[in-house]
């Protein structure tokens, strides 16, 4: 009988580990819900009530330009993408933000959500409130799309994953925290809420299938790193700009 | 009363001519229908029926690479476009060519015709009978939509003008000449001459409104030529492969 001192035995070389199963490797996806933006000071003050019409407004045109930049996002995928089945799901989603002649679509839908909360349309559209830090880092998630494989931009979409539970919480807070927002504003949380659940469908079950090896795996969980990274960045920046209540 | 000699006049610097108006720069566009392919040999030989099965076979494996670059390439172009007018025109070239639940979409209508000239559709899918020159023909042109402006890559689309009266002139004789081919197999020939029109009407807008001087102008002509470039190109390689019947 041999004794093991694993002290002593060589470290396992990087990618030598097994794969996880797909069980696993979704579970490990869903740990990093301990980093989404739902846990950001500043999400949370959003999100309980605690922020100003100023904070809102602030909130809501900043992040207005992550909207416009999805459906580029998504084309950019697709400009990479040779797989005509992938693409015939993934475009649903530009269809869904951009609208259609009968649709007025996701960023129409978050432009009321402004006008709503006391934006004109025109503070909205043209840009004006948005945080440089918040460009910058919309337009990494945009470059990465650009560049990468787009199975390495589909893994970067999952944060989907955790998108519904964010909606339902404005959703289920907003009208009695902040009753000044005529409720037909957050129309968009709404949609969204079943939306996120289709589109995470078609980026899980490609992630999961691509990833197929334990490195490959844990590449998909830094670029899910790297998308929260994002999200919470834009945080960190209006924080910084509209201040955080105690 | 002054004498002009124009011999003696200093060469008007490039880029101060005035420039054409609309109804100028489209007959300018149209002129170059002259070198669209449809006078091509190889072209004018498949059109006129006196083209072997394998030269039709060969033509459509080939132009096959085309058509399943076309999605890609349109999603490059909205992947660069922040208007979104213009991408919900735009994304409906995508769906037409991909297909839907209910449509199975141009790839596969084009697949439908390589079978009825007697290709399988794994040698059509497999681009086993792809040529050098047409891959590289078909990939400058996806890489010119994905690195362009995109109202250059929207410009580079513009042969489609001409595309009509090439898919009416294969729906008027292939019937008669290729008796072999089943013609359901031609549908797809059908949609195009209406889906083509309708695309061009967006097209040629765009490009009329946005290259608004004469330089601009020019570069449009040029680019346009580049495209004619690439249709041309395709043709030769095949040309050179399977021959042109004297």
């Amino acid at each position: 009988m041999a004794l093991i001192d694993t002290a002593l035995a060589p470290a396992r070389p990087a990618g030598t580990e097994p794969a996880w199963s797909h069980a696993e490797f979704e579970a490990q996806l869903l740990g990093k819900g301990k980093g989404y933006h739902i846990h950001h000071p500043f999400n949370v003050m959003l999100n309980s009530g605690r922020a100003t019409p100023e904070q809102v407004r602030g909130w809501v045109a900043n992040r207005f330009y992550y909207q416009i930049a999805i459906p580029v996002k998504d084309a950019a995928v697709m400009s990479n993408c040779p797989d005509r089945e992938v693409r015939r799901g993934w475009v649903q989603r530009i269809v869904d933000h951009d609208g259609t002649d009968t649709d007025p679509g996701g960023i129409e839908a978050w432009i009321a959500l402004g006008m709503a909360t006391g934006l004109s349309r025109e503070e909205i559209t043209d840009l004006r409130h948005v945080l440089p830090a918040v460009r910058f880092a919309v337009d990494a998630y945009v470059n990465f799309a650009r560049r990468a494989p787009w199975q390495e931009a589909v893994c970067s979409s999952l944060t989907e994953l955790f998108a519904p539970e964010i909606h339902k919480q404005r959703l289920a807070g907003w009208p009695e925290y902040y009753p000044w927002i005529d409720s037909a504003g957050l129309q968009y949380f709404r949609n969204r809420v079943s939306q996120a659940r289709r589109d995470v469908e078609q980026g899980l079950a490609l992630t999961l299938d691509h990833f197929d090896t334990r490195a490959l795996q844990e590449r998909a969980l830094d670029i899910l790193q790297f998308k929260l990274d994002i999200l919470w960045s834009m945080n960190d920046a209006m924080a910084a700009r509209y201040g955080v209540a105690a």
